[in-house]
């Protein structure tokens, strides 16, 4: 099956919307109007049911979606009814802030393996209990523990470097938290994080309040 | 001048548009084709004529667009033809790397005040040259600082109470980048960073090459 023309800001929305059912599920409502649900998300309930109409039919007309149902639905869509392998290179600040965030495994997301190049920190065990290996280590431990996903969190200068062990080690994806574009092979999975698009999102909105 | 009409994606586009249009007019590019910037934005041509129509006529047909005056003109919508100063509560791991992280004070986010309750922080200096205050004064330090935008890097428990003595003190935006759904009066604009969404982009991805 593949869903070649679905636009990734669906998927990003998919993901909203099974956060916020998550937490539905969570306080055990059973089912939520359509308009509701829209609404939690904040995005317009057109856009949910064409979001939606994508992956097949979902939801009773004049009562609305069965939250647990359209949870498991979207976690299958988005592949998150298993556990993801992840490994990071790079355990400055950011990096430690990313192995102890509650959210990822919570998510589904573990991180199963940590690398630095930093002789003073190779060999020290995390608090969240993963021990620091040197990236020298990284092609073995990288196939003897499955990681799919890599996540850099690198300086800037060493994120290329670190992407390209990450590759060549036979991830199939990276996250990549470093201010700077990285070269991948063509068709291989990257995404950027970029913390100030989303205070450019901010800048706008306040600039066009005082125009 | 309103834009109320503007999808919010289209927002988020336009700052990838100028982070592009900036790395060309740094390598001294001064035209690039309407396809060749899409292709660099990793969205199609239409698209990008159609962000950019809401806001006027840009770009010259069969040549394309002149760098530095999109860029310019860009910048000019977004708000970032100026410098925005930011307060940030919660110094721990996360705080302490957006600090530090060159690509604020490079897109015109600064960092002006900083804060926390942990009296064994409270009173040092960052290695960046800010002194930690604690909370108690923040509504004296925001106010003299003309702090616009807060930046919220606490644990989940104490966010809200961040967000609220941040909107007390009379900031106008903020940033959340707790795991936790803050609560904010009707209107104030907020937005979550939440790191697990492009897991999930990634996920998905990954999902649909081996179904």
């Amino acid at each position: 099956m593949k869903f070649s023309k679905i636009p990734s800001a669906t998927i990003t929305r998919l993901s909203l919307y099974s956060r916020s059912l998550e937490e539905l599920y969570h306080n055990d409502v059973k089912v939520i109007a359509s308009d509701k649900l829209a609404q939690k998300c904040g995005v317009n309930p057109a856009q949910v049911r064409k979001d939606l109409a994508y992956f097949g039919e979902f939801g009773v007309r004049g009562v609305g979606y069965f939250v647990k149902e359209l949870l498991f639905e979207i976690k299958k869509i988005l592949g998150l009814n298993k556990r993801w392998k992840m490994a990071l290179v790079g355990i400055g600040n950011l990096g430690s802030a990313l192995v102890a965030h509650e959210n990822f495994p919570k998510q589904g997301y573990e991180f199963v393996a940590v690398f630095d190049i930093d002789p003073a920190k190779v060999g020290h065990r995390l608090p969240s209990g993963q021990k620091i290996y040197h990236v020298d280590e990284m092609s073995r431990l990288i196939s003897e523990q499955e990681v799919e996903i890599g996540v850099i969190a690198t300086p800037a200068n060493q994120a290329q470097n670190a992407a390209r062990a990450l590759i060549d080690a036979g991830v199939k994806a990276i996250l990549n938290f470093a201010p700077i574009q990285i070269q991948v092979p063509e068709g291989f999975i990257i995404e950027n994080v970029d913390f100030t698009v989303k205070l450019d999102n901010l800048a706008y909105h306040l600039t066009m309040e005082v125009v």
